[in-house]
């Protein structure tokens, strides 16, 4: 019998990004990566190999002379809410008013009522085509936020439809109770009561659950105060819960300066954030999440300041943002095209954006770089440069990922 | 034994879109479609199907509930060439001058210098994936172009391999000769000379072959003149092939005029298209095809003057101008998004657009519209409204593909 391998499995015949250096990717050309128990154990050139490859590892895997990268991380999401939103969408195109589409029951009030009345099978099932066509990019980790159910019961059964996502389907789910997303109708009125329902019931019950790893708020004139997103963040912190907010979105209302305070984990939107707010965030180490697909749905023209972000060393990450109103968008591959196009960030800032500043995002040190003892998480790319990420344009060159060492392909079968 | 069925083949438990209608989704609801021999032989609502199902047709399918569109129509793609230009694209968003990219081997001639160092079988293999990426959004039918050889025996080459493309994979290729694209570096001062050698060699040998359903050209200040272009097209009618143009994208040159006086099939981005240029397309039948990828990608401002088309009643197609320079895109249901975002068109004007008008801007009468008689290209979404199609943005509900009347997973086995 031959003696046991020293590895679990073993990938060559690929070139890495292994995004582990503070700018580009970390490029190894005709590299080599060891795993053992769900961890990456080796990374480095092929001929750096502590042995011949058939002592080395039970599994050697051929990468097609392919590019490895760690597994994709969308750190923000909305992913799981009842109906769609498509026929607002078309009365919009066809010349409806915003008070005609409010009378039919259009915008986020109808996405607050089908999810209040969907049963959670039914949450599940609508979320899942979405988490798919994420997963197909060749996305290991997703954030999942709640936020359209706006009462305890609605807002826990979210969280439990986000954990379920990530037991029925290969993909760590990371969730955010968002309570404070928009104002519910019954609420009408009355902005400060609902933030008291938050903070006094629905964030104590999520946390006692166990069902929520942070803690967003949506801070914006159609939304919710600096004043009231601050008493959020002061029930979050009591009970141990990091944060991070949707800020400066549409305005400038100071929200990143108050996620700093807090030593919150992100700051999304940003598209009117200021200097003084970018110094806050890079002394804090909070990540600015762009959101280019929102920027695009909602056809803004103010983008976020890239270039102020970068004098400050403010680390930028790159999502989705899915949800049904302003951002319907269930690939992560694309952001990386619309962050570069829209953005102007580089490919290997947008790569970086959807790894290792991402996995920043979500507060998880042992993911999102290729480099020893982090988790085995990684797609595989039928791509001659790692910039052709960003360049295709609803093109998906996924060959296979990696979940903690397991191999995948990259379609889930449903 | 049973008497033969009356039919190949019955599609029940769905909606469809026939878009046979001047306007709308032409929607019935709780269909059925009949096919036999590859056509269409029946639409309309279940109820008033002719006789009892099993009676009727050799096999019965089920459409899940979703809804049934005709297969769509990708009319205006350079899916062939060698190389890709993601180096450029990054360098460009890394600072580079248009002068550096030139340099370090850049812009199209770079694309010609590769797709003419390219053997057929190279080509064809490098088509494919791209290719396989349309055809997994439910794309039945897709025209591809010549125009980065730009010597006789490249552009034959390139011609050869598009019909190709319809041979090894389930979709039908309309091929176009795109000589005058560019000029290649060889003719550098001479456009004339250039255009000399395509009407009085390539064009004729292109004919000879049989490799060319239509023939285009790129009117522009930075190609070739409206006089040029006029060569061309008179080429192309003595050899009896219709024409088709890349017009008024980046200025307005007259083109749409020059191509309606040919009874052109298309006239094709036209953002700075005039009323006199609309009014003319109009009276010759000519197709608008709008490139929203390409817009995109050029960051342009100026959308195609979608209200002037409408008034005149000028068809509009979409399409993805899969290209390796300004439109890298690989989805045709992304340009139903961007089409509707970017260009402001209805989502049942961008259905139109991919299926009934594109058809129309081939010179195809036998496709784009689920009617008796109809090829029976179709495609299947697993949806609840045709808006969804548009809505969606980086997300593919496809279910199966039909191909003259046989059934395909959305998905290609590559
Ligand atoms: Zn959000
Ligand atoms: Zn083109």
């Amino acid at each position: 019998m031959p003696t046991a391998a020293l590895w679990d499995s073993l990938w060559v015949d690929l070139s890495v990004a292994t995004m582990a250096d503070a700018e580009g990717y970390g490029a190894i050309p005709d590299a080599a990566i060891g795993v053992k128990d769900g961890r990456i154990v080796f990374v480095g050139p092929r001929a750096t190999l502590p042995g011949p490859m058939e002592s080395l590892a039970a599994h050697v895997h051929s990468g097609g002379g392919g590019w490895m990268t760690p597994g994709l991380i969308d750190c923000h999401t909305h992913l799981v809410y009842g109906g769609n939103r498509a026929r607002e969408f078309e009365m919009r195109l066809e010349g409806a008013t915003y008070e005609e589409i409010a009378r039919a029951g259009g915008g986020i009030v109808s996405t607050v009522a089908a999810t209040r009345a969907a049963a959670e099978d039914a949450l599940l099932a609508a979320a899942l085509p979405r988490l798919e066509s994420l997963l197909a990019d060749g996305v290991t980790t997703v954030e999942v936020k709640s936020g359209y159910g706006l009462d305890t019961a609605s807002e826990t059964r979210l969280l439990r439809v986000a954990r379920r996502l990530g037991q029925v389907r290969p993909v760590e789910v990371r969730t955010t109770f968002l309570g404070a997303h928009a104002l519910p109708p019954e609420f009408k009125g009355d902005a400060d009561g609902y933030i008291d329902l938050v903070c006094n019931e629905m964030l104590p019950a999520v946390a006692e659950a166990g069902l929520a790893d942070a803690v967003d708020a949506f801070c914006e004139n159609i939304a919710f105060s600096v004043a009231q997103t601050r008493r959020v963040f002061e029930t979050a912190r009591a009970l141990g819960l990091p944060v991070k907010l949707h800020a400066e979105q549409l305005s400038n209302l100071g929200g990143a300066h108050l996620v700093a305070e807090f030593g919150g984990l992100s700051a999304d939107h940003v598209e009117h954030l200021d200097e003084a707010g970018a110094m806050a965030m890079a002394r804090a180490g909070t990540v600015a999440v762009l959101l280019p697909g929102a920027f695009y749905a909602l056809r803004e023209t103010q983008a976020p300041p890239v270039e102020l972000l970068r004098r400050h060393g403010v680390a930028m990450a790159l999502s989705t943002d899915n949800n049904p109103g302003t951002s319907p968008v269930c690939s992560l591959l694309l952001m990386l095209s619309m962050g570069c196009t829209f953005f102007r960030l580089t490919p290997a800032e947008a790569l970086a954006g959807v790894t290792r500043h991402a996995a920043r995002a979500l507060g998880l040190a042992d993911r999102g770089v290729i480099a020893p003892g982090m988790r085995a998480d990684l797609a595989l790319w039928g791509i001659d440069h790692p910039a052709e990420l960003s360049y295709a344009i609803g093109f998906n060159p996924c060959r296979a990922v990696v979940n903690a060492g397991v191999v995948r392909a990259p379609r889930v079968p449903s």
